[in-house]
């Protein structure tokens, strides 16, 4: 049973670029899968950066520029884990050389970025995906078929929301290593694109698509140090953003993200509201499911906090023994599994560069609608 | 010390009813006061239901008709729990007539009659009072402690909504004794002005005012049968109804009521954001607040869950012991306290009628914006 | 429909003192009831205090001697409020005066008080109801009426404790008014009597007869000035109590007491656990019942958090509507009224007398264990 | 910066064998050590068995006798993750081979194995470590730290329990490759020596010596089928297990551990209470601690959960980004990281076979005092 290889070339050496490395290393312990991954090379501007990295997660070689990999016949999948302004250019020519293509979200930094992403790989045909790895918790997994198999009949509500707090200090710089994201260049938008994108990703999974939005972003500290320049300027991110979306099946729905809700650090929560049945999960106790069934007997109805770390929940099997939480970095692990099991099976692992596009057309509404001040539609 | 007595004349024999009277017989063993409310007379349309509401909770007499409440010289104050297309005209003609006023929440069915209600009771010179009664829950009144000593910094955000499901079933009829909250001619709106209303309230009262809004209003059951006239009529309420707010002092908002939210009986949560601190508080543990202070030590930062049933906890000193918690009643036995206690001290409890207004205008921009899709300023 | 009068003397003007005439004063507007409570008359030995609280609760007279109570003519239940040492005398008085008798929680200091006070009423043969309240808390009444329903199978584990911190510091007194829990000479026992015996109340309700215990219990500090000697002397009651039980079914407990619990005030949890279900509970939440049913189905196991506010749970039809919570004060409304009803349809309400003897024999068997070091057999 | 090599020698291919693989697979990425280690052999009975997981985990080689292992030259530690009767034999010849030992707890199947295993561990002078993870989950070891720093002041109740529900069908059968902790031969004990020894490990490691106890024991199924001999045998370990314990420091506790609480999977719950704060903490969320500061000032005191997941916070440093939790296995890479860490300081991590033994003393006074019905005395 010798399995295939898939050589992985990694762009990116950052926190994204660890969760990566970590999903190829383990997921042939706990998957039986066709192909297991080869950590082939690591590439990151720094050239000691990129050699460390490799050193430590086992990368067999490094490059101090992404072309160098897209160039190497011994890589099948280029693996985007850079930051956002880097995604078009390194997904096309990855695709235009016949690579399998992974990036990290969002796909880009707008959808007419998105757009000439998407095109690159479907002439290519090449396999494609894209990192929204909160669809592979297990709970979310499990509410997603719950969703799919009807439980919650006709759905009436959806609201997401995604609140952290380390950005309140005036004090964080904007662009650099460890706060791009601050930076607009470099990241396309603030947190409409960075935690948004994951709560409109899962909701468009959930609930089909959206039809149109009305949006506030606000910035509220105006100006920061730049880490690369030094200097003082502004702040040309959304620091938060909320709106409110009307879904296609007639649901209504609120959405908001921000970096200044203290005493949240990574808090995206989401709840469904059907005619049957509710659901709702966090992020913070991601191993954990919430479901109401009005079904129940009446006198007994109440939410249920299941504990999904059963062998017969999505994904669990692979892990422990019921009662054991897994926790954020198996997120990777599953999406890693899924998009080698859709080599294998000819069914492409989602969210594919397409599907991560229809995201892009909601966040770019969203900051459409929070200029204009009216309601957008949405493209599709 | 024998104590002056407050004669009360009350309009309306339903739920209101119910939570008025018990407050006003209740509110005189718990708290020292300078005047004990009397049980005067009741008035509601069906006589039987008057005498027996009068015999249940011990009022001296009744009345078919509030005019005749109003024509009695035996009576100080003319409590208002009747429907809300009865609020103006009651309200006006008690001012006119020199008693004080109460008047159930919303205070009109829009911000015009309660326009003139204001003008009413501020030409009368009369005490007056709105039942807005959540800002007597003690965990409430706390956080607006915390608020106003400054605790909370900065504001950034504030998120409230009112998650029921009654009326889920289209089987639910429009109109009527019970159900007369989903007729729009008496109630003026459906969830927003029910169920917004009070979150809208405490919102101004915690964070200010807000200066403009963007909102979506959706009615999911199209049509019901009205319990009045026996047949299928277009529904004409606001089943759900969500709006962005901007407040003046910069902090960005999310709202959201509805009575489609499977698995919630009357959800009201909110939360407010601050620079230094977070405050949470919800209906359903409404003897609970959560609290998380930036300035604890970092290690150890978290969410408090405040058991607020201490003796040095707002209004907990009147009730029993550490631990043992009240509920939803409370809120009018205190409010009644505090109403009784501005008669005495002349500093008049809030939400008067002029501080009730606000939040219909606010209501009334969230109905505007709904029909016209354009953010809309709040009038002030 | 004229109700009858049901004349009430209550002995004893402090905590419980308000918490029962509070229940006498309310019952009759939320129950139906044949008879009307009267508050006749209160005794307590301090006239002025006797005054004060007739006042403020509305009693028609006061006393300052229970026995002047009794005799008289006017008077048809006794309810005893005063601390534990009294509690024989006065039960067996009233009982002989042919009057009916409650009394609070436990009986008698010792089972060998209780048996008097059963001997007493049983030969008068007069209705009586001692105040175990946590029996009428909706939640618990709704577990009974599961377990009852054969719900949890066969039985395996019950625990429960009741935790508090108000005794951790050295200066609180032993003795007096607000302290006399401190002092074994009037309560009998520390936590054994005070917090364990409600526990065991319940457990007996639940689960049936315990067979035998071993026990430990502790003082941690040793010596408290007495608030009536002046004097810095022993404590001899327990300040802390815990043992374990096998009931006569098979099943296995854990029970504990304290007062040195920091950071709980009132916390009195319980849980059963059954082949098919388990059920959790705690007072701290009270409105609240944790279901965990088997026969779920399997992916969507899940322990339920029931909001007991709705109109099919047990009592809540009397009070508000669905998510509106009720408190503390009101399980002694409820037990007024199923001892009301208990004298119109001859089932007597329980806890009576005879019950809760049983109980005291629980907590002996509890204190001789700590004593013995052994495992004793409860009487029964 | 070349590291040194740890070679592992892994006896045992079962649930225990795999959390220990992954954990020296994944220990070098995360953490900065002196020493990689290297998965050099794994042996187990059987030859497939032992082939395919050596195949899975990436050892090099493997064995079908742990004797072979430590026959082998190249091989430094003796890694024990195989049933509970296999630990003392293994152990000696292994330190008596000169190799380091590692052990599944509990370390013996009784103290007298124990024992033996101390002793020759010390005789060897040979690093030995027992796996008790759940020292290592990073709530648990930052609650450690609180105590030892004298946050808790005085502390005058301990309480855990362990609580399952995985057996309660009497078709579950005893004995053989997954259900030999049912089989008493092999495990030593039921609960007592599985769950409870857990419990015990923390309670010393948080709460020092224990005096004595008094237990109770309960097999609920009296007999299963053998899953080796196939035939229906008496089942002689316990199904539950509780016991009061006095610690040397005069506070008082209750343990319990079950595997009958139906709807609890792996429910390890601890609190202590000292003077000043208490903690609290479960397994089913155990990237949680729960905090009760007593020095809050007073109307804002409550329970703290707090979010472990911040650099500062014991091990999260080596992990992801505040608010992303880990999970299960992480406790046992940390505790992988300590013992290559003590290795390199020279202050072995704990607990050391020596310290494990004391988990043992406190078992066997426990079902000695279950079979005796007296208190015991715990040796030490």
């Amino acid at each position: 049973m010798e399995k295939k290889k898939l050589n992985v070339g990694l762009v990116g050496a950052g926190f994204m670029g660890r969760t990566h490395s970590n999903a190829f290393r383990q997921v042939g312990e706990f998957f039986k899968l066709d192909y297991q991954p080869v950590l082939k090379a690591v590439a990151t501007r720094n050239a000691q950066s990129a050699a460390d990295f490799a050193v430590n997660w086992g990368f067999e070689s490094w490059e101090d520029d992404w072309r160098k990999l897209i160039e190497r016949k011994d890589i099948d999948v280029i693996d985007i884990a850079s930051p956002n302004d880097t995604h078009a250019e390194i997904a096309i020519a990855a695709a235009q050389a016949g690579k399998m293509v992974m990036s990290e979200k969002p796909l880009g930094r707008n959808a007419a970025e998105s757009e000439q992403m998407v095109a690159a790989v479907e002439a290519a045909k090449v396999p494609n995906m894209v990192w929204y790895n909160y669809r592979r918790v297990p709970a979310v997994t499990l509410a997603k078929q719950l969703i799919d198999d009807g439980r919650l009949g006709r759905i009436f509500h959806y609201r997401a929301k995604f609140l952290q707090d380390w950005t309140i200090s005036a004090d964080v710089p904007q662009g650099g290593a460890g706060t791009w994201r601050l930076d607009a260049q470099v990241a396309g938008s603030g947190v409409t694109g960075d935690l948004l994108a994951h709560c409109i990703d899962t909701a468009l999974w959930f609930n089909g698509s959206i039809d149109s939005v009305t949006a506030a972003t606000e910035t509220f500290v105006k100006q920061r140090t730049h880490a690369v320049s030094g200097k003082v300027e502004d702040v040309k991110i959304d620091d938060a953003s909320a709106f409110l979306a009307r879904f296609h099946n007639g649901s209504l729905a609120t959405f908001e993200a921000t970096r200044y809700a203290r005493g949240h650090k990574a808090l995206y929560t989401l709840e469904i509201n059907g005619e049957h049945a509710s659901i709702a999960w966090d992020l913070h106790d991601l191993h954990r499911l919430s479901f109401f069934d009005h079904g129940d007997e009446g006198q007994l109805r109440g939410w249920r906090s299941i504990h999904i770390t059963d062998g017969d929940h999505p994904y669990m099997r692979h892990w422990w023994v019921p009662g054991l939480q897994i926790g954020y970095e198996h997120t990777f692990i599953h999406q890693a599994a899924d998009f080698i099991q859709g080599l294998s099976s000819g069914q492409p692992a989602t969210p594919t560069f397409r599907d991560a596009l229809k995201t892009d057309y909601v966040t770019d509404a969203v900051l459409a609608s929070a200029r204009s001040g009216r309601w957008e539609q949405v493209r599709s």
